[in-house]
């Protein structure tokens, strides 16, 4: 049993919807240089995008978020498939449609569940995104960050421990089952409870597609599963945490 | 001429009034532990508390403010003005008392100016507080923040050029001139300028008294001093800025 202090949370996917975000931009950017809808799909566009970053994180590169889109924009508007789009966006063009990623909506609890979080918990972001497209996105969908951490300060990616390790000493904390790691992917959710924070996996439509559990199949300790807590909205858990308090269990996620 | 992008906020003194936020709580505790009131003159301990830290910077010791402060006071405690403090203090005492620092508020114009600055620019701090003393003071006193810095975070302190060049960096700010540093103190303002940073001076009661330049002191490049801006409050630095902006002046301090 432990009290909680500070809540981290992964950004992308677990706080806010990259996809449906990424494709209505890109949507407009392809219909205002003459890309007839329907000829591309740019929801198959914003996954090699994003997928593709996955990719470079680990290898080589740029561990600057921003520069690596880029540099993948780029690199995908060569390919074939894409290139009637690559011929469409010019470099002031691609500069734009890169931003793409600072300007992404939280998904439909989160703003909500955050502020409730708020009263409560410290709230600090840990996202492999660099600073500035962490502070434009918080401004833009209204996300409530008592302090953004980015794995870009502390010279890694996670699910380095290094990142986790860093972020509990900046926060003071010195039993790290007071922080609680945040995601809506159990790599990251795993990461941070091998160094011994408490984990709350949150489901997400769509998210964590690529690992062995999927939609729905992450179990929580007292049902036989590997982490602390499974919710599906930020409303909830601040829900739960709060009748886990009254309880007498005082933030215990046990 | 610049367009002005983030503004970056040194804190103590600047945005928090720490001496009487210390004081009252000093006050609090002696009395809660039988200290006389009027046998102890509260004001001169919390400004030797507070002096002895910007000794200690650049000095030896911890880089962690928090650590720091706790070691000042300790040694404090152990000199024969304040002995009669230190015998009455504790071990457990002293840990709350130290904590002090972390229960600062603003000055009344702070959380009013940052709100609306807020809705135009991004708002940073740079302090050479450690980070769990600024959120905690953050969310003491509704201090609005897009992100927090601590020079806790780049290794160094203020007015080394290192903290005011990161910060830029990780706002992604390129063009140095738009990035704004808003501080009581002359000597941060100024190594800010060195970098090519805006200088936005703040003229605070009681700051900046061991500097040449005293209250009021500090004129604005058009008076033919050396920083963009002067000011007595954030409202009226919202109210300029803004000003500024109509004047189809987009926002420059110049």
């Amino acid at each position: 049993m432990h009290q909680i202090k500070a809540l981290v949370f992964d950004v992308f996917g677990t706080v806010v919807d990259w996809r449906s975000s990424v494709v209505s931009q890109l949507e407009a950017f392809g219909e205002r240089h003459g890309i007839a809808a329907g000829k591309t799909d740019w929801v198959k566009f914003a996954e090699q995008w994003r997928s593709s970053r996955r990719i470079a994180i680990g290898g080589g590169g740029s561990t600057n978020v921003d520069v690596m889109h880029r540099e993948i924009l780029d690199e995908m508007l060569d390919q074939p498939e894409w290139a009637h789009i690559g011929k469409a966006w010019d470099d002031v063009t691609r500069v734009e449609v890169n931003l793409s990623w600072h300007r992404l909506k939280g998904w439909p609890d989160a703003v909500e569940g955050l502020k409730e979080l708020k009263k409560d918990y410290i709230l600090a972001t840990l996202s492999n995104g660099n600073i500035r497209l962490l502070v434009d996105m918080a401004k833009y969908a209204g996300l409530p960050w008592d302090i953004i951490f980015s794995t870009e300060l502390f010279d890694t990616f996670k699910p380095n421990p290094k990142a986790y390790l860093e972020t509990m000493r900046h926060l003071g904390i010195t039993d790290p089952s007071q922080c609680a790691m945040v995601a809506a992917h159990l790599y990251d959710v795993r990461a941070a409870g091998s160094v011994g924070m408490s984990t709350i996996y949150v489901s997400r439509p769509k998210e964590d597609n690529a690992t062995e559990v999927g939609q729905g199949g992450v179990k929580s300790k007292k049902e036989g599963g590997e982490v602390d807590l499974v919710v599906t909205s930020f409303v909830e858990l601040a829900k739960m945490l709060r009748e886990g308090k009254r309880g007498g269990d005082s933030g215990s996620v046990n």
